[in-house]
């Protein structure tokens, strides 16, 4: 599956009074690290490929994390990114993070590919992923 | 003038790793103050007075905080929220944070009432501050 | 088993460009709630019992979260929080939120009880839950 | 005076629910940018120059911004970083955030370098900054 990878830089502000990242950071790394993958699945920014495809995004469904290394401030950590189930309309995400190469955190996501709902006002609705996003996602790295 | 005075409880997650409170989760904190004190001005919540006053908001312009006591996670700080200026569509808060009953915290700010702007499509304008919300702001407590 | 149970408002800085509560913030809120939990549990702020039991705290070792109603400024939601298995050094939490009396999200979590470990200098292991915070924990509320 | 840039990629969790970064974000962003900063003129990282410098960091004692143009989800921000003002233990840093090339943020700040005091255990007192470093600080770019 097609795999997003980056380095991200542990800030002061990242972390606790432990001195290691208070968790729910990693949960916003994860939420941009999503949002690059269907950047480079779709080679459009999400606000391009929202018009494109008519949809508001992918609310978070289900997440899940599981933390084996901590990490400090300095630390440049890896995190890869990648579809691992495309349903109809709903998909799964997995990230990994690497700190000295070792593994850190895996975690999964569930979201779905959501628009607005024409039946019911301010409401919204899951809708196919297009083909073209599927093979995208799908496509050898 | 109104004065808007509320408890905060100083979680983990606010705190680096000197143990302190992380900076910017103060002006996170007095722009949530901000908020209560127009609440307690228009005895309406954010999206309600928005609507009713055909605003999008009141955009920061200037801030500015001086730091003189640290707080620790467990610390419940007091944030008092007050205008102190109320000019045609731009104004000042002033937000003092005590601990412990010492100033901790001396804040300022400037927003500007905002609405779209009729000539320029997705850009946005001051506009006159109404007359029943300078006098709610200005009332004594 | 003994509950925490708070209220929060959404902030507008809780919300994304969405207009809902940007997710990894849910997870702040948790991680507070779980301090409030012990607060319950002990009688003492998370620094007191730290002291008392001679550990570092509870890391976080897995946690996942399932969104089902979407929360947006200026909502009150309520966050029930409540241990559901004691292990000798491990514990399972649970958190449930309600906006307007339904549930909105559910969310569990495995910590670890740790102290410093004598043997490697700078590391953490998990030590056994002490008997009289077992029995707080799961008293009837 | 040594200046560090640095882009940032605005992220959907920076923004809040009128589409625009959240303003309490950019102090962190400022944080770390300042961190940078003392990275290039000490060639450390925080943890090192700290320990080399006997000092516990640079603690925020004034800071103020000023909002010109806002910027959005997917906008690529530069962050330009310079001391302004080297006293014997405080000193001033400037911050100029640049969107498409147009001046979106004026900021600055005054932080005191600062060690714990051997006198009061627990708090801390200024220290004069390092020759080395503040000649580090003022060299051209």
């Amino acid at each position: 599956m097609l795999t997003s990878r980056r380095e991200v830089e542990i800030e002061w502000g990242d972390c606790d009074a432990a001195g290691i990242v208070f968790y729910p950071r990693y949960f916003a790394m994860f939420d941009a690290s999503t949002a690059r993958l269907f950047e480079k699945a779709t080679g459009l920014k999400k606000p391009a490929w929202r018009e494109r495809y008519g949809v508001i995004g992918f609310p978070m469904v289900d997440t899940q994390a599981r933390f084996i290394l901590p990490a400090s401030y300095g630390d440049v950590i890896v995190i890869e990114t990648r579809a691992t189930k495309l349903g109809r309309s709903s998909f799964d995400i997995e990230h990994r993070v690497l700190r000295d190469e070792a593994l850190a955190i895996e975690a999964r996501e569930t979201r779905v590919w959501a628009a607005p709902d024409p039946e019911r006002p301010g409401a919204i609705r899951g809708v196919p992923l297009p083909d073209e996003l599927r093979a995208a996602l799908s496509r050898e790295d």
